[in-house]
């Protein structure tokens, strides 16, 4: 049985990988929702567009959900808002850059004028039902990012959110330490802390580290500069805006998403554009190349982005100059690493100097390093500690960093998605789980592709499909066998293996016909069989085989 | 024409990616072959299972191909090898270790009678036809690895292989820089150089900083500990045993390559290890988990390696404990960060620790960086420079490396792979191009797997597949349609998808009988197309369509 005097704790998403982040908080009759996020997939879903936390919980519990509270505007931690919120209506509470991009969402889906947004600035408090939430502002790579600061009265829980300390952060809103460090001397029952970086040793540089090795680039690029960054650090856009006012060249925005971010963070005052900065980039062709910069979307390597398509020759407006300067300043996120790399090749090969990688330092990370989540465990110095946003190997080792300097091995958390947590002045139970399996979408279809379907897939990618059609009439064939292939070997050449394959086909159909076997199941499982043996003795490969027999 | 006075250079692989590495040299009417590695698939080549260089143009002039030298035993340059013999025999050269992996390599293939193997020794001259070959002893991450001074009557040429500059290699055996030296002041008309790692500043470290880290974790171990690193990397496996030695420990040799290349590596001296030390996998129940040190494959995240394995909790005879320490000493090959990251996830999750990653200091590179290839140019002197061994970034990375140090532009050669390249005293000529395009090895098949296969191969993992069958009489439809799909929808629980889709099928039939199409490739589109449209708007799904008739 559930004791409702406790606060009970679910993270559904966001333990054991990086993505889809989001918790549930749950007091007697009510829940809060802590971020909504979505997840990129693996290279082994095949065909999958993104992966959502599983809302089963949050669902059966519909009627209790008072609010969604949201860290920052990141898509893994709003990503899944829009999915959540066809299901339920419950109000967001989140800081105003956050609440522009999610109203972004919301149009798209339209459900802007359905979902009660309120906005909240760093350092209000504001009741949610028995629930009372801070925001903290804390530094991250995009404007306007907060931690909580959940008290009700089981228990006070302090969540980082995504966080780096910035000491000279652009825009000048440092991480509030101060208030995270008097929250610490209150008294903290449980701390979740951002375990991205915890494999850093030191601290993140900071983000106004970035702006002299821009202006150093700029300086002196003689052609046209193109930048390339995460569309959301509308910091890192500031700092290419002022360099490029610096050096006298009008900058473009290309790309759908860092035009839609771009244009949220001047509506509501993130970025500061001098007037007659911008251009469109339809009259590019007003200026000289030295009078440019190009500010786009693919540093991810992504084909279809902007920069992807100048790299392939395929964007329809652009195409690389020799002269042209190419700037990444963004880091690969683990898995993209040979898109990036591929892209700076195709860019290198058309001649354009590009500017990348760890050495050039035209990049920093947004999330805290060894030193500064110590100094973050210090401040709050909570009762009991738990590692989110990270990938077991991160957990764990934020978990061995949070005993290095004396939390007690008792009081640290290392659980997964789904685990519930009941929580009070006394201490944290581990009361149960709850489902929370990774929840695929696939163009319309939530959650309906499983593992035979991606294990099919899985096999068709590898050595593709080899169908055999027959047409039987009373228990014999009349027509056929037909056989088609798909991605298994090129037709025009492999002449000899079709035919011979389709002998092969007889003689099963003949052996089941002299055998007696009448079963439609077992006369295509003979086919398969020997098919399989022919085909992989021929070929070592494994094609799926389907046996189709038509009664007529 | 072809000038025959000129010495014809021909790289068919390694320019432009890291990996089946190639070149062909050709003076009068003959040719010597440098290197013959394969390739590890990308991420888009479905189902493919390695890469070779396109052997076209050697197979074009095989009756002047006199021999092949070989710089060192790993897959990039030796990988291809016993495809190329499949059609042409002729000698090989190569150091006496590298020997050893190759005849590992010959044996599989039945070839070891066949091919007659010539071990050279560094230092030593031979000739081959008219060409002379210099063996020159490099340090890289394997042993008996050499660079080669390749001279002819028009022409002389320096090629590093894989190289880096090790002042304190394990085995003791540092790269001949007196020699490079020695050949540099008599003049060198080409260096050939390894790019892999120019974008690296400053220098590589020492195999032997390596050791000093693993005697550490050795002595802080209490259960077993397992390590894995590249299974040809000698001169580790021997830090590896040396610390075991040290620390009263047995040793494990687990895996299948890691057998192969330790037998090697001991049969021929590479490897120096005490009686008793090592003891069989099946025995380990004879001794304590703190006398245990597991060396074992799977360095790079394979799900099918005995680490791997172990990861999965599918190895037959290995279970991971809470109190085993697992030392990944190596780094995620470009393109492997994920497999990596999975295997230590999965790892940590299950209770033991591991050390890994870049800030562990158990693991150096193989290859030079920018100040150990400046050396390398500085000494060698050489009239023409062309940076091999690299993706284009890297390789234009190393051009502007050597410009740096005063070779001047047009002295610089940055090809791409089957480009014809004619050198004498008085310079270098580009002559033309020859084919050299990725050969694709799938199964048995060897280049018969094209565009058409990996497209189809790529629809089919993303969709799945949609077939629809129909037996015809006189162009009217008169069994089915029948529906089969794959990997496109869970079929149980989309029945009306199903059933509806089948409705939409007929409708188009119909509407093809009242239009009177009845040519079938006609009639295939228009139920295509109207299923097609039909799927999509239901599913925002795209599957492979297949429509199939049957005449009877």
């Amino acid at each position: 049985m559930r004791n409702k005097d406790k606060l009970r704790l679910i993270p559904l998403g966001g333990l054991g990988e990086i993505g889809k982040n989001m918790n549930v908080f749950e007091y007697k009759d009510e829940i809060i929702i802590l971020d909504c996020g979505l997840k990129f997939p693996d290279d082994e879903m095949f065909g999958i567009d993104i992966v959502l936390p599983d809302f089963n919980y949050v669902i059966e519990n519909k009627d209790k959900v008072k609010g969604i509270i949201i860290t920052h505007g990141h898509e893994d931690h709003i990503g899944g808002l829009v999915y959540l919120l066809k299901k339920i209506n419950v109000p967001i509470y989140a800081t105003k850059f956050t609440m522009g991009l999610i109203d972004r969402k919301l149009k798209e889906h339209g459900l802007l004028t359905k979902v009660e947004r309120i906005i909240v600035k760093p350092k209000e408090r504001i009741d949610i039902g028995e629930f009372n939430v801070e925001f903290i502002r804390v530094n991250h790579s995009i404007a306007d990012a907060v931690g909580f600061c959940i008290k009700c009265p089981a228990a006070t829980v302090v969540h980082t959110g995504d966080f780096k300390i910035d000491y000279n952060p652009i825009g000048g809103e440092v991480i509030d330490l101060q208030r995270f460090a008097k929250i610490g001397t209150q008294g903290v029952d449980l701390l979740m802390s951002d375990s991205t970086n915890v494999e850093g040793p030191g601290f993140t540089a900071s983000e106004s580290t970035v702006g002299p090795s821009l202006f150093n680039l700029f300086r002196g690029a003689k052609g046209r500069i193109i930048v390339t960054t995460f569309a959301s650090n509308v910091h890192r856009l500031q700092q290419a805006i002022d360099a490029a006012v610096e050096y006298n060249r009008k900058v473009i925005i290309c790309g759908r998403s860092m035009e839609n971010v771009s244009e949220v963070a001047m509506d509501l005052g993130y970025m500061n554009v001098p007037p007659n900065t911008l251009v469109k980039l339809k009259d590019i062709k007003n200026y000289k190349d030295k009078e440019i910069v190009i500010i786009t979307t693919g540093s991810q390597g992504e084909p279809m982005a902007a920069l992807g398509r100048m790299a392939l020759g395929e964007h329809r407006q652009l195409t690389i100059k020799k002269e042209d300067l190419v700037i990444i300043s963004a880091s690969a996120v683990p898995g993209n690493e040979k898109t990036v790399s591929e892209v700076i090749n195709k860019l290198v090969a058309l001649g354009s100097e590009v500017v990348y990688g760890r050495y050039a330092e035209i990049h920093v990370s947004g999330h805290a390093r060894q030193e500064e989540l110590k100094l973050m465990i210090t401040l709050v110095r909570p009762k009991n500690f738990m590692p989110i946003h990270g990938e077991s190997r991160m957990l764990m080792q934020h978990v061995e960093l949070a005993q290095s300097i004396g939390m007690s091995k008792d009081k640290t958390y290392l659980v997964d998605n789904g685990t519930i947590l009941e929580i009070d002045k006394r201490g944290i139970v581990i009361a149960g789980k709850t489902q929370a399996e990774p929840i695929l979408v696939d163009g319309l279809g939530v959650g309906d592709i499983g593992n035979i379907v991606l294990n099919d897939r899985k096999r068709l990618s590898e050595d593709g499909l080899f169908i055999v059609v027959c047409t039987m009439h009373k228990g014999k064939a009349i027509s056929g066998p037909d056989i088609i292939s798909r991605g298994f070997v090129y037709v025009r050449e492999s002449e000899t293996l079709i035919n011979n394959a389709r002998d092969e086909v007889k003689k099963a159909l003949l052996s089941c016909e002299e055998k007696g076997i009448v079963d439609w199941n077992s006369i295509k499982n003979v086919v398969r069989e020997s098919l399989f043996k022919y085909l992989y003795d021929q070929t070592k490969r494994k094609p799926m085989i389907l046996p189709i027999l038509m009664e007529v």
